[in-house]
């Protein structure tokens, strides 16, 4: 069996990345994007220059892919903040856990000292149980601000860690 | 005495809005944004294409600057964010009030259906005490998450009310 590995992405894996980001973004189920974003403007969100993005593989399969930059600037600019995705087709294989695990310590060498996910869909359990698990705390809840599109108006969460 | 009025701003206004915006990012005390900032970029930031901005004037004096966006994209774009700056030479005479007035009539008439403060610095006391008095919510507090040039580290809170 083929080990994980999780390396810098690169132009060469914007198909891959595509692959798994388009799929998720077009169910609008977990991300503030666009559902009907093109796979171009996804690429360019995905790996904007203010992001240092990742891919996580197995053999040659890129099946996860995560991204980490300054939440904010100035005065903010100790907090990070990180994207994580998981290929569709390759849930329940620990790619997430191992992605955040990395990005952990990818931060620490960063300078951050504290990680923040802005915006967690309230509907996410698995999301929310993940990051749970890895020290995250829930800071803030803001009220009705996603439009999912089965369940309608849900909560969403504001998650954080130091480092 | 002359009257505030608020209006859209035009690229007229750049120096006016310069002139308010730019002492304040250099201070680094309530925004997350590089102090040391070009004013240029400033104007960009504070205009972006994403953003409506708009001034308030007293007689021929531009004294105060806000803008108002969409918080997030797909399905949390029913939430908008706005940031609001008044000239130092025009503190206590209400125009932060008056903008902020405004701004929900604004966001309401937009069919924005709340709007969240991302990122409020937790010592900007007159700015929290104007937010409550405004009908926001506390819904979240992101423990020291920003570096204040005078206290350290301070927590940041997220601000937040249906419209």
């Amino acid at each position: 069996m083929n080990r994980m590995e999780i390396r810098h992405a690169t132009n060469t894996d914007h198909a891959s990345i595509a692959k798994i980001i388009v799929p998720i973004f077009r169910a609008g189920e977990t991300y503030t994007i666009e559902p009907e974003i093109s796979e171009t403007d996804a690429i360019a969100y995905w790996m904007a220059p203010d992001k240092t993005t990742f891919v996580a593989q197995i053999g040659e399969e890129v099946l996860g892919t995560y991204y980490i930059k300054a939440n904010q600037a100035g005065g903010g600019s100790h907090v990070c903040n990180c994207g994580y995705m998981t290929s569709e087709v390759a849930t329940g294989r620990g790619i997430a856990s191992a992605m955040c695990r990395h990005a952990l310590n990818v931060a620490r060498s960063l300078g951050f000292e504290a990680m923040q996910f802005n915006f967690v869909v309230g509907n996410n359990l698995s999301a929310i149980r993940l990051w749970k698990k890895f020290g995250f705390d829930v800071v803030g809840k803001l009220p009705a601000a996603f439009k999912h599109p089965a369940e309608g108006y849900v909560d969403a969460l504001v998650m954080y860690r130091a480092l």
